[in-house]
């Protein structure tokens, strides 16, 4: 057995995702047969003892309050961007211009004019990117893609999706940039983002859409519990109609107020002879009608995941043991380190990334114009 | 105890609807206390032989192969039209030129100008009229807007609808009159109009709306597993988004190409203080989300139907018994009686169908223009 | 079309039960081509003002205040008790003597021996008989039935089957003629009857059993609110282990005390190719899971009722509608009043409520000897 | 911040369980501030060349094939036993008798009287331990428990609990270890422990018990495909009557034939004043039914794991996004380390194991002599 060659992670941001990242490489390396050895080499963050505290917590070997510490270390092969969505851009192009791999979380940057110049960059200097939308990597997601390929539901006429949480939903929730609305938008950038893409993943390319939005909560505390209040101006839900250029039509609407929802991404895919249900609420499962089965025995079946579902064996030999959403990180960051080896680019890349974002800017737009919009 | 008034009934079709009419009927009399005797007067039909045969199997005295008979008949106090939906104008309007009450099934009429000739003829004619749209009936429905009505889930902001059956999602399923576009329409004439009611019921007025509407089947055969084929002008699938006169803003999808789906009309209602989420596929239930349960003890919790619930005790003392599809026909029956006889008018009656009309050729223009439009 | 021969019935009672029949009987000269025209001849209850009060209610022609009225009425064919059970035998048994058929709700008696008693005169006397285990013809029942019929779960393995409710639940609810042993016992003998003759209905007839009774709530109120105290000695919950005929195992529990649980009336069987799930509290659907779907495709399929499930269709032509309660009422005197005409005799009769009251009274033994018993 | 003390960890075993207990240790040293910093120093496996491949794969330093060799090595402070049941005693003992840490995959052994040695030997030398339950560390099943300790759900009256699973349902998968008897039994043994093990959790000590044992499939191939059978003594399916130290009554099954089943690890509790459902199969929600919800609007709410439920915030800030099966061993790992380092011992240790085993073993016992018995 050849000694595998060592790549270096230098992770940025130990938040929510920072950490999902850092449980997601950490896995990996144990549950699959990765090209390469890992290094953790080295986590950035906003100040050196966060950092420092970060890296012992999460396994880094250095620590740093400077993210451009990372540009020049030879160690770092992978530099894995977790930051607030403002500060994407910046990082990115610093890492690709100094020939790095890069790993971003979604969505890539509040413009689709940013995702274009960071996707440029990435491909004129030949490196990999990943862009962070989790819920692609469900191998319940890749078995609905694969019977969508295999023609087990036919032909795709429509999509309904939604990915609605509540967040948000407390009107004395207090301002955070996610309200700033120079940082992307509101909910439809956010979380509209996860199920543009999985639209995309899906039921291919959008040709065009039209949108409306709306904000519920018309203003908000400028901080937690204080009296003072500033106007809110992005969007608290958001819905889109879309035409897919394969000829199916749909919709999907995004939403961070639907109080009581803590995850619902959920879309329902119908083709000519079938459909195909599914809700991250409970994503170990996928929901398959097949007019296949014969009369009087059709119906949706639950299917668990289990090892027939590539990648699932890797994490747990038995089925419906359940794998988590950290370990969906676990696939993400597999795949991208495979392209990386000259495998596959399974993606989702900056390209996508980008195609996204444009989805997400045509939609604001669409909203203001009250019109359809051609992509 | 003092002898009831009789009431007769002429009962208009004896398809799935009339038959459902007729069984809400013989049930409603069995389980209310009515303010009237139901006299099962006579039965028309489009020949006198079938008429004849279903006023035996439903219980009717009398049957007649001209619905015409009945505008004279003294022992007609109700004149129910169950026939398809291109004739309930004729049908309506010769009945309440006679003076008679009218109970019809939706939609009222292919259009909106129909539907309002009819509502202002009943108006001015003073009698009382119904239009079935037979899920607004449902002690489960009735409960979510009392949880609305008393604030349980505080100010609504977003509603979700849908309603989608796969009844036409053959393409070899051949040509009807429900195809026709003269007759109103396609999936959202058709089941669309049922979501617009429960959007209205539980949210109240529409202020504006957008849709999107689309033909996934382009041709059908002329007749089951003819050769021939016939290009389809209607929409097998409708979107619409839509603002209330409330604030809220919703969104609502028709399609009866749902390969899978046999009653998804199904609606999730977001409010400051809680939500409400229901599927007709299980509607002796309701999901209920509350932000007033403690935290670590909230969720959507399922309330079967059962005594409390108005009027299901009626049907059953045993909560989570269930009453059926039929019986929500036998709650509709009893309104409109007790209606006639001066009590509430609950409705929905003809204006709220005409209500309902408008906003579905609203849908169809708006889709046509491409933009939203103002109710 | 001759003329259908005249069915008068005499119904005794006018509780629950009571008004469950009349409203089966009364759907189901609707919905189905019954082979007689019924008669709702004469209801009889404890007094003369209730009796006629029902009647009107319910549509009989005619009261009384002394069920043996109805012997010698030559205008009742069918005797339809839905009295308490310890008045059941003596009310059957007078009815056999006069020949009429008899119609009895469950259980059958208090004890086995008066069970038998009454299965012995019915066949001695050639009347037809049926007892109201309301679950067994649902469609959705009939449909288990035949996919073990047709092997299509291959070899029944093991049966889990549950009667729960919480209508005891609460250690207030006082005293009722249901907590006198003299009456036949506790929830064994209430719901565990019916969770013993679905086993019985799907695997087939139990070789022997094993039984566990307890008492929860050791006292009632002895009236409602009241502070006299009365002990009970009747069983709160009860369980069983089974050996079926055919080589199959399986338990059951029947439960008054389940906090929360309406009508969990639940089984699951498994075979050698397959496994079917139910519940009533969702009884318009089936769990299907089947081991010859390809692997990865496999998971339980939700069935829901509709017109290829008979007689779901003479309800309603749309599948997904669903029936409700008083619906499994109509088709269970359907197939009486069939069985009656010549028909095939489906059950269950006198002699399948005679074979689940012995397996009530033997498990009664066995939980008080603590051993296994053959049945 | 003052260095952390090193703990080493030796691993035995590499397979289903010993990658599940590297992935834990290998997360908790993520999500958790451990007392210890972790040392993954050394894997042992039944060969040299599987061993050192596992340890790669695991991250684990060191590889040996001889587990003895963990025994004198002063770097390895826990002994962590993820064998087949038969070889847990010896290397227990073992590894106790060099005063080792000892965290054991369950079933502690095949028989009580062994379990009894190691648990004995364990206490006697001070050593903490701690038995690999998986189940009974998730979020939702330490609020079932807080729920019931906090009087939520009132006294508690009865348990309802299975283990069902499918693996044997072929009746062509061959013969295993897990069907020698002398490993300890069969589906009771192996999938019962588990609720079991849940019930003790939950609803406390078990007071008597009685048991029926059945083999459905009666010989097995000697290998896959194989012509040659052999005789299966073990249980395919095993049920129990329980009663609980504290009054309430109960049952449970394991079966691993209940084809379509993967991980129905289920139970149901029903208390004076509420009731709780789980089912392992969607382990991240919890069931909860409350009689102080005013009538009306009761009903069983199912509540998603988040960051309210203690340690799931660890793994993920947002509720709803679910955490995996590995995950739980994560936290069982955390608990384990704590208790070394000198805080709560949250067991199960070795003596609940004992516990669990002598259960087992009772129900054997009390299946064959068919009575009751004492525990």
């Amino acid at each position: 057995m050849a000694a595998k060659p060592t790549l270096g992670i230098g992770l940025i941001g130990s938040g929510f995702m920072g950490k999902a990242h850092a449980l997601g490489f950490a896995t990996a390396r144990r549950v699959f047969d990765l090209p390469f050895a890992l290094d953790f080499a080295v986590l950035a963050d906003v100040d050196a003892a966060l950092a420092e505290r970060a890296a012992q917590a999460l396994g880094f070997r250095r620590a740093t309050g400077n993210w451009r510490d990372l540009l020049d270390d030879p160690e770092v092969g992978v530099v894995d961007i977790t930051t607030p969505n403002m500060l994407h851009r910046e990082m990115a192009l610093a890492a690709i211009a100094t020939g790095k791999h890069v790993y971003c979380e979604k969505p890539l940057a509040p413009t689709a004019a940013a995702a274009r110049e960071m996707t440029e960059a990435a491909e004129a200097a030949g490196v990999q990117t990943q862009i962070g939308f989790n819920y692609l990597k469900n191998p319940m997601v890749t078995l609905a893609r694969d019977l969508i390929a295999g023609g087990e539901i036919g032909t795709i006429r429509s999509f309904r999706g939604v990915h609605a949480e509540d967040y948000m939903a407390d009107a004395e929730a207090p301002w955070t940039w996610r309200l700033d609305p120079a940082d992307g938008g509101g909910a439809l950038a956010d979380l509209g983002s996860h199920i543009l893409a999985t639209a995309r993943h899906l039921a291919g390319p959008i040709a065009s859409l039209t949108a409306d939005v709306a904000t519920a909560i018309g203003e908000r505390p400028v901080a937690a519990g204080g009296v003072e209040r500033r106007a809110v101006a992005v969007d608290d839900v958001a819905r889109l109609f879309l035409r897919f250029a394969n000829g199916a039509t749909g919709s999907l609407e995004a939403s961070w107020i639907a109080t009581g929802r803590k995850m619902q991404h959920e879309w329902e895919i119908y083709g000519s002879e079938g459909a195909i249900l599914f809700t991250q609420e409970r994503f170990n499962e996928l929901r398959l009608y097949s007019t296949r089965d014969r009369p009087g025995r059709r119906g949706f079946r639950t299917i668990f995941a289990g090892p027939e579902h590539e990648p699932y064996g890797a994490f747990c030999v038995a089925p419906g043991h359940q794998i988590g959403f950290n370990d969906l990180k676990a696939i993400e960051a597999r795949d991208f380190l495979e392209a990386i080896a000259g495998g596959p680019a399974k993606g989702p890349d900056f390209r996508e990334g980008y195609e996204v974002q444009k989805l997400v800017d045509l939609a604001y737009r669409s909203a203001h114009e009250g019109r359809w919009l051609e992509v």
